[in-house]
């Protein structure tokens, strides 16, 4: 990033929730982002294809920390144990922004378009929590099982801890997504 | 459907995926699937919303089978078992499709629209059968963790049927899918 724009990313990302907050994501230019936020059109392009990726920064940084916690797992963890680790270290990333999280939220949820580019950023993580399995040795299928518990774990604990005004620690919640899993599996 | 139109939706159904395979989902419009199913473009907006949601005729079946095999399920049937066994029966109805099935997912992983629209009708599944068993009087999460791993399951399995050639059933790829997920739920 540029020396002279001190947080531009921040302030269009801010920028962003606010107007879509505000008036919907439809009824929202990039335009008006770049407004807000005090830059040019052209610099909130440089930094974002589009108007939704604007809510999705840092996205590549979560794979990233998903990738390299079940890589740095003690090679005796389970492979559950391991993707659980994964996820309930991204969800507390989340607990530090727990405002921006919730209204972020709020506003995904109520936009189908934003919806679905969420839904491709789990796919994603997913996609790099089974990879990172296999890397340790965890055969298909049960890397992209594991995988695929895991980002479920994340987005059951997210939306319980949303629904529930942000109450407990969203790493509790994602434990005990995880938790009363394994409960019912051993049913 | 109309009675002069014997068809029609799966004529522009096969029309969309010949089109989208042959030169793209981008380059494709809605005047060519019409021409090519020997209907009128009007015709095909009063069956289809868009270019996407004719690759989707049927999900509502599916969300509707999936909940109904869930609240059949007798009172002492596992809530795992139940999903798995909804799970598994909506990927026996992609058997008789398998030539479809076959070409429409590698249309959909060539196209990040489709994707995005593909993780949208998993995720209404998923909701449906959450909701299936809270009506059973399974509590949250544990109703929506064993319906998010139904889903992984069907995922993951159906994945694994397209990627082997279809060498065995779906509903098969799906069972082991559940199976080694509860191994791993008990490491």
């Amino acid at each position: 990033m540029a020396r002279w724009e001190p947080d531009a990313r921040g302030r269009m990302t801010r920028a962003a929730l606010d107007l879509y907050a505000e008036q919907g994501f439809e009824q929202t230019t990039t335009a008006q982002i770049a407004e807000r936020a005090g830059v040019t059109e052209r610099t909130y392009f440089r930094h974002f294809a589009d108007k939704r990726e604007v809510l999705f920064d840092g996205s590549h940084e979560l794979e990233a920390l998903v990738a390299r916690t079940i890589a740095d797992a003690a090679d005796d963890v389970a492979p559950l144990d391991a993707a659980g680790a994964a996820f309930v270290r991204v969800a507390g990333e989340l607990e530090d922004r727990r405002d921006f999280a919730a209204r972020r939220a709020a506003v995904v949820a109520a936009t189908p378009r934003l919806r679905e580019r969420e839904l491709l950023k789990l796919a994603a993580l997913r996609d790099d929590a089974a990879a990172a399995l296999r890397d340790r040795g965890v055969p298909d299928p049960a890397a992209s099982m594991v995988a695929e518990v895991g980002v479920a774990a994340f987005k059951v604990g997210f939306e319980a801890w949303i629904a529930s005004g942000q109450a407990r620690p969203v790493a509790d919640e994602v434990r005990d997504a995880l938790t009363v899993l394994r409960a019912q599996a051993e049913v």
